[in-house]
């Protein structure tokens, strides 16, 4: 794939554009997608060659017509094809002949369209991978790159050069988004719409503007994932290692919204938890709306990453100012405390007025002009203990706000902290916002919207933290052994439950903490078996006459040593003597009673894009709930952390009303033991470890029970 | 008060207006103000007289300025006073003397301003009220009505003419308001910024608006409410009775932004929790932030309430389709299931293509023009299966967006159910979204928003549904022994703890369900009280000489019946005699075992507002969810019903798991019981119950311990 991701500039940067299927009628995707190249409506036309084709024309836009790709005297870069889907396939051909090094399909008719055009889709996709040509689409809006002035789409309007490398899977939106962007005034730097991804996936697009210099942060909106390992390390390394920040709208959320995904794009999407646990395993940011999504992004493409949460608030009005409060706090972010020496400077300076509040948020009332809004900024943001800020500026009768809009970026950026404004309104301030945006500093309608984006920032700071990402080798573990127990299991069945005691050896080749356990047959067994436990033991009557075990004095708690080892085993067979006359008893099962602690469930089940793990609290209140996290194996062990700090009810293992701390660690190395174990062995469907009894730290954790699911593969 | 808000339309429909302070400098609020009356920039002048008051100019806009009110020859209604606060006072004085009907007094100076500018706005409130005029201000920015014209504010720039009445206690946002509003084309009924309140009050306004015939929906911003119990009783009045939705965003609901409200405004912010009781037993929507408020009151202003939340949503992509069905879900609507016959009828009409997903939600595919987008939604919405509609446009090549607008409300209308529209963008739908709004059907950037606030309408109705709103008035409680209990307590301190024995004279006034219990001197006494409770009961000795009870076998469990309690009652005595020699046994205490049961705590303490009830299940988990709910006495049953309703735990009680369900009507009547104890003892500064054990269905409740404070008053 990353050579496929070089061979991408040739779709993203070509010198020249072939368009096959160019039309003369005004109103066709053929004409449209010719105009935006050649004679666009919004900006200036593609800065290299275009060459249309059509068989039957032989003029469009002033420009000379091809009957094929063939016909063009020149090298051609990139063609973009938007005609009939039965042509398509041969039109590559000759591309191929021809040495074009890219592909965009627009045309529909593939697998969108049912079982024929899938078929066709395949011989697509084959053909175009063995010639080595990257294609974007089929069933897309096409691409647009601001940097060449290439709109090789068939989009109403272009797109804002910027910053913001957006990816989406649904091409009808697109339009909506670009105009939506533009009454924002974002930009972007790649606008790609990737329709049915034959060959070119998200994963790819991805990776390239990971390396693109013109791509500050990227935007998804997607509808599936195909390769959830692949994307969760191409995404952490854009993340991480690149510093991008990536946003994502993954639709299908809802079992009903899924429901629409499949019909509409032929793709099986995954259930909800998984992508959540790929979300969050990859550092990309998931949002929900577009105003949302590009709320953030105009951050992200714009401010620098904030160092910490604590929020200055700069307002010349209080009702907005406490506004920005409860939506900071609500939001997770601190007010910041401000050093005496930042109120006292404000007092002294002589643009600040008397009626000024100089706690955060720090008031400049009702008749600040932008000088006194450039003073307090200054002094505000160089506070130590702030690291954000957010200028709420309400126009006012005196309120210069474009003034405000033009000298406060200059402040901003000498300051080095990210700061965004909330110039509230819209034609009142939009001479000030535009101002303000042409310089590098967004702008929200309103101080909840902008508090929040400034919350979003932190979160991801936080996330950028969790810096160590290794995947744990496990050189104790027996995987050997563990395939020869579930070759076993599996030798005459094609599916196969285990219970605790038939999962025993395969958890003890993955050196899960079993409790200690053996079968006595003679009083003397027993003494050495709980001897060697050297903790409290329950003994249990192993007897298929038995029914009842409790009932009939069959299983003895808290047995302790080997006094006492003997004198149960002794007592369990008089009292089946009594009770069960005539019994048959095979033998007196000892096991390990667990410690004191908390429980906890360690499970996994399997969905379409792999081994999906999950962790929770046990008993009634988690079921009420649904406080339970979900991540996909492998994982690496800062996931394994994350995800279990990641449950509402974590205080509760952290040192809770008095009970000791619980020892996280242990949680931690059963989860990626068990990654090990279902990655290592896909014959295991699902399993449940439930409930695993966490002890204080240091004490480890016990498997107290637990259930397997075998499944042939 | 309901006097004051009938002449309050002095205020909102007066004949002639005095503008005292009316200014000659521009830029001034005096001219501002005097100009946005008479020579608006962006309207009509006010329908009636304006008569410019200031002694030292003689003509300001082409009016003649008189020296004082008393100058003038004719009647005056209304005086709005934007004069130095120092001179307010005798102003009023004038105004009165002129027989002037109603005052808005702009200045600032007063409680805002300090102890000075607070004694001198106790002395405006003195003498309007003693004069009989009401008085909307001091500090705030004036009063709109586009029904008149009347544009009686400092504001940049006017209302639109509409149906929302609002009012904002933060007069700063006011402009940011009416310019944001604009820009969605949302009109108002009357616009109201009230400042200090130093006489009329949110509830006199709301008390107006509810009988307004202009206003048809109703939106509050506020910082504090002045009294709980008549806002809630205004307020459900409206909403219920009146059918008009209120919407409010309170601010300082962060304990960091209630500082921010009281050195704000000087007014005492009530905790979070009082304000979310007032809102959630009034049937106020409360809403976080200024666009929320707008999406809502675009759809109450304009549209009929759904009755179920059965959505349809008709879209011409997929994509969007997707969001708008995750949105729904996520916010509580169901997608509808459209009836065969539904589905037959778009089949086989011929405008809607073979393409076409006919399952909800529908897509009538991207070439769909607004004929088709007519007939689909004629056919969609008329389903009896469906209760509301989105109708989701994105802007494609054959779409003809302006033409959708124009045609669609028509259909919309003759269906009668709430159907708003999510065409997509900014520019590229500006024509069709204009149409739209014109014709009275709300539009949405994005379907997310639309859907969000369907379900916000649908949430409203919910409240609605709660009808009966009376008091229970509990014949069986006897007030007075409850106080005489209370002043015994507190006739030797200001302040007294009560322990669970200490309470129970209390409770027993309350009729609340305490376990039985009773004190036996000999074994014939005890077998006579346990006989009595007639089920099991704990003995305990009471001896003043053993520490530990449980240890020395002074306390026995499950005892039952007469004979039972003769036999416990030796017994113990002999424990004692054995384990304790020499102690002196005062009596034993026999008290009812209660039932088995969920442990639920009922509580409440005193805020500023007034006694606020607490109610939520037992238990560890809770204080780890912090899964309460408040709500103020006194309660309507209604409202104690939705309280114990409401928490998240709610089916731990309503037969989770094979447990039974339990006595949801007894818990109820503990809330309103002891609701009532705490408004007719002002002394119970605080209380719980903790646990009540909540039995079966059918089988009541046992107070199993409680705590009581008393303060002496």
């Amino acid at each position: 794939m990353a050579n496929l991701t070089s061979k991408l500039d040739a779709i993203f940067n070509p010198k020249s554009i072939a368009v096959v299927g160019a039309s003369t009628k005004p109103g066709t995707v053929g004409n449209d997608l010719l105009a935006n190249l050649v004679a666009p409506k919004d900006g200036k036309p593609f800065v290299g060659e275009v060459y249309p084709i059509n068989p039957k024309a032989d003029e469009i836009f002033g420009k000379k017509v091809y009957k094929t790709v063939g016909d063009v005297p020149e090298n051609i870069d990139l063609a973009v094809l938007c005609l009939n889907a039965k042509f398509v396939l041969d039109t590559v051909e000759q591309c191929k002949a021809k040495g074009i090094k890219g592909l965009v399909i627009i045309s529909a008719g593939f697998k969108e369209s049912g079982k024929e055009g899938a078929e066709l889709e395949k011989q697509l996709t084959e053909k175009v991978c063995s010639a080595g040509i990257p294609l974007i689409g089929p069933n897309c809006l096409g691409v647009i790159n601001p940097y060449g002035n290439m709109n090789a789409s068939f989009a109403a309007k272009s797109a804002l050069k910027g910053r913001l490398g957006f990816v989406s899977q649904s091409g009808a939106f697109c339009t909506s988004v670009l105009d939506y962007a533009e009454s924002r005034q974002i930009g972007f730097s790649k606008f790609v719409s990737f329709g049915n991804k034959a060959d070119v996936s998200e994963i790819d697009l991805l990776e390239y503007l990971a390396d693109d210099p013109e791509t500050k942060a990227i935007a998804f909106y997607l509808e599936s994932i195909g390769n959830a390992k692949q994307f969760i390390e191409a995404a952490s390394k854009t993340f991480w290692e690149k510093g991008k920040p990536i946003l994502c709208i993954k639709s299908g959320r809802s079992a009903e919204g899924a429901k629409a995904v499949s019909s509409h794009t032929g793709s099986l999407a995954g259930g909800d938890a998984e992508y959540q646990a790929i979300f969050k395993q990859s550092g990309v940011q998931r949002v929900d709306t577009i105003s949302e999504l590009f709320d953030l992004a105009a951050f992200y493409t714009t401010q620098p990453l904030p160092k910490g949460p604590r929020l200055a608030i700069i307002t010349n009005a209080g009702g907005p100012g406490i506004m920005a409060t409860d939506a900071a706090i609500a939001a997770g972010l601190k007010l910041a405390r401000l050093e005496e020496t930042t109120e006292q400077k404000l007092k002294e300076n002589p643009l600040i007025p008397e009626a000024a509040a100089l706690h955060n948020p720090v008031d400049v009332i009702g008749d600040a002009h932008s000088d006194r809004y450039q003073i307090a900024t200054e002094i505000v943001m160089s506070d130590p203990n702030v690291d954000l800020g957010v200028i709420v500026l309400t126009p006012q009768s005196m309120t210069d706000s474009d003034n405000c809009g033009k000298i406060l970026p200059d402040v901003i950026k000498k300051i080095g902290k990210p700061v965004v404004g909330a110039f509230m309104g819209v034609k009142q301030v939009a001479d000030g916002v535009k101002n303000l945006i042409d310089q590098g500093v967004p702008n929200y309608a309103f101080p909840e919207d902008a508090v929040k984006s400034l919350a979003a920032a932190v979160k991801l700071v936080e996330m950028k933290s969790q810096t160590d990402r290794e995947y744990v080798e496990y050189q104790d573990v027996d995987a050997e052994a563990a395939k020869k127990v579930i070759d076993g299991y599996l030798s005459d069945s094609p599916e196969k439950y285990l219970t605790q005691a038939e999962a025993r050896p395969l958890f003890e080749a993955y050196k899960l903490p079993l409790l200690k356990s053996g079968v006595a047959k003679s009083a003397d067994e027993a003494a050495e078996i709980v001897s060697g436990i050297g903790s409290k033991v329950v003994m249990k009557v192993m007897s298929a006459d038995v029914k009842h075990k409790f009932d009939a004095g069959g299983v003895l708690l808290n047995v302790e040593g080997a006094d006492g080892a003997r004198k149960g085993y002794d007592q369990i067979y008089a009292n089946i003597a009594k009770n069960v006359p005539g019994a048959n008893i095979d033998s007196i099962l000892i096991e390990q009673m667990a410690l004191e602690g908390d429980e906890v469930i360690v499970g996994c089940n399997r969905g379409g894009l792999g081994p999906l793990m999950m962790f929770g609290l046990g008993g009634t209140f988690v079921e009420l709930f649904k406080d339970v996290q979900f991540r996909l194996a492998p994982m690496w062990k800062t996931t394994a952390e994350e995800m279990v700090r990641s449950i509402k009810s974590f205080k509760k293992l952290d040192g809770f009303r008095g009970t000791p701390k619980r020892d996280v660690a242990a949680i931690i190395d059963v989860i990626l033991r068990t990654s090990a174990m279902v990655v290592n062995h896909p014959e295991i469907a699902e399993f449940d470890v439930n409930p695993l009894i966490v002890h204080a730290e240091g004490k480890g954790a016990s498997v107290a029970d637990s259930r397997v699911m075998l499944r042939k593969k």
